[in-house]
């Protein structure tokens, strides 16, 4: 343990479920078919693709298939999501936080150039959304709202988002890119838009979907052949697609352990954390059900993010410094000037990310090694 | 080989190559680390993807890797180029076929829904392009052309495509997500914006690229994290990128071999089921440099092509029956509208396209599948 690695920034990219590894095996040396032709090898990956499509709608607890829509990954199920409801509906609201991913914050600032009205919903100190006082814009509406912060690890109700939506006469948009399966989520409770990223869930890279409802005003915005019902056009990529289903059929089995398992791991690495650095503070919520169990945001006041995963690196430990996604502009993550954080604070944001073999002996070993380039980086400053 | 299943749909969606094969391999139990980190696994990464860029450009002849884009793949490659262009330009004039693939036929119609002048340009009876009398529109220009077509295998002159271009003032756009490694292409001689589809060099699905000249006017179309340098946004997908750059890699070194293969294996198909069946039609360039070698558009006038495919599968043989690629709105493939073919042999094309495993014995055997497959479906007939 003391000379093995280990990587905790699995939300950047991790690991294939064992379960995926398996299936992916053949992939490299049978033919991937598409799904459109009429030949065996094509209607063979005809039914492999709508089988993936049946487990990735049950695993987000739809009633219907229909409404997956497989994408290249998270980032495109977003931008088609948010932009395709833009196309149809013309003109409308958007209702959104300032400390949304930039695939979600893009998104929703092309439609404002194009005369879409755009209102900000505040948040608390632990991010989460604050409905009261929001006020309706004007003709339709879209509410884009995380299921689980991609910096914070902050998980938002839905069932909160779902209100505030009737109560403006809005769709809900849910970004579950980062949170799905850790943190459970039924479309059917109340979601018109449902964007999914496969590699957080061990599946494979190039893996992604968007669920629509049936209804849900929306154009697609990839345009080509008719692949997915005319929604995606491009070649299905057969052997993410299959991955994809058999990880969220893994998720709709095992869930509930990995999620218990994780929030046992998420606890010791944070208490172990915060009781060996003074300068820790955890950011977000604090471990438990309004927590992504496989995320956890601690800042170190006084070093910034960068240097002090770099350091970390030296001692062993993988993990991402500062925000896992900014823009250009962005000096600090935006989550944490939302929730108020010290610039202190801000700048030395390091995330810790779990996937499914982050156990606890390995969190209590990467505490110890948080503490050592903590002190390290320290000791070297004037 | 008289029991074996002889593939012929390559072009819709084939097998890895070898060498693709054995380095994918790996990636089913590595980390997959997103490039932009800070440590040892994402420095990893990002050396991984820079030596894929630099093998993909060189594959292309280009000087510098940095105008490679990794993309999903050709769709997107094609799409976001095209937009990407006309967002950057705001207002000129497209000149392209009616024969283009529907991901350039409906990128060039979302632009011309926003103001841009389209100019249709003509092509012959092999479907070549024909410059002469084509009248330059107002504004920035985009000549499209492809490098082989979807349907027909027919080989465009990007010379003379460059030459036009030189003298409307107009930039180039190459969709070579066709024909690419298949038919010889160096992009310093001539094109600004050139896509490619990976899979069907033998890389992964889910792999693909824009190649972009410096200074050409482009903007992203993909927005969010700041991936590849901000052009498209997204969790980089690692396997595909390295996969197609080794796969890139191979075809620099062994293209010239695959090429002089394929030249064999096609010309002996087509020989063959030109010798045994009378009804069958060869559309496009005859075999030779003015054709794609991996492909064959053969007609069985009186027959209806979906049938006759279907019945190709059950003697064995997987093709494709119609247009590789059609819209809704398309009863028969446009190509054979474009090039005049009679519309009882547009309803009865066949596409042959063949991989590096297709070898002239299973060629010789294909033809006598056809020609069982053509005879049986032809009793069939009242």
């Amino acid at each position: 343990m003391s000379e093995e690695r280990i990587y905790l920034d699995h939300a950047s990219g991790g690991m294939l479920l064992p379960s995926v590894q398996r299936e992916l095996l053949r992939f490299l040396v049978e033919v991937q078919a598409a799904p459109g032709g009429g030949h065996r090898e094509a209607r063979e990956a005809r039914e492999e693709v709508e089988k993936a499509r049946q487990r990735v709608a049950h695993f987000l607890g739809a009633k219907e298939s229909e409404g997956v829509v497989f994408t290249s990954g998270g980032t495109e199920a977003v931008q088609s999501g948010i932009r395709g409801w833009g196309e149809s509906v013309g003109k409308g609201t958007l209702y959104l936080s300032e400390m949304e991913h930039p695939a979600v914050e893009n998104a929703v600032r092309r439609l404002e150039k194009n005369g879409f009205t755009v209102v900000r919903v505040p948040v608390g100190g632990d991010g989460r959304f604050k409905w009261d006082g929001v006020k309706a814009g004007s003709g339709v509406g879209l509410v884009c709202v995380h299921l689980a912060h991609h910096d914070l690890g902050t998980v938002q109700s839905i069932s909160d988002a779902r209100k505030f939506a009737e109560k403006v006469g809005a769709k809900l948009f849910v970004d579950a890119t980062h949170g799905a399966g850790w943190v459970p989520l039924d479309v059917e409770e109340g979601a018109d838009l449902v964007a999914l990223s496969g590699h957080r869930l061990g599946a494979p890279k190039g893996s992604g979907a968007l669920w629509i409802r049936s209804g849900f005003p929306w154009k697609a915005q990839l345009e080509g052949g008719r692949q997915e019902g005319d929604r995606r056009a491009g070649t299905e990529n057969l052997p993410a697609i299959v991955g994809f289903g058999v990880a969220a059929e893994e998720w709709s089995k095992s869930g509930e352990s990995f999620r218990s398992e994780a929030q046992k791991a998420q606890k010791i690495l944070a208490e172990e954390i915060l009781k060996k650095i003074s300068s820790a503070k955890l950011h977000g919520p604090k471990v438990g059900m309004e927590r992504n169990p496989s995320h956890l945001a601690i800042s170190f006041a006084g070093l910034e993010a960068e240097s002090l995963a770099l350091v970390l690196d030296r001692v062993g430990l993988a993990v991402r410094g500062g925000s896992g996604c900014v823009t250009r502009e962005m000096k600090i993550p935006p989550a944490m000037k939302a929730i108020g954080a010290k610039p202190e604070e801000a700048r030395a944001l390091i995330l810790f990310t779990m996937g499914i073999n982050s156990t606890m002996d390995r969190m209590v070993e990467a505490a110890v090694r948080v503490a050592k380039g903590v002190k390290r980086l320290q000791a070297a400053l004037p």
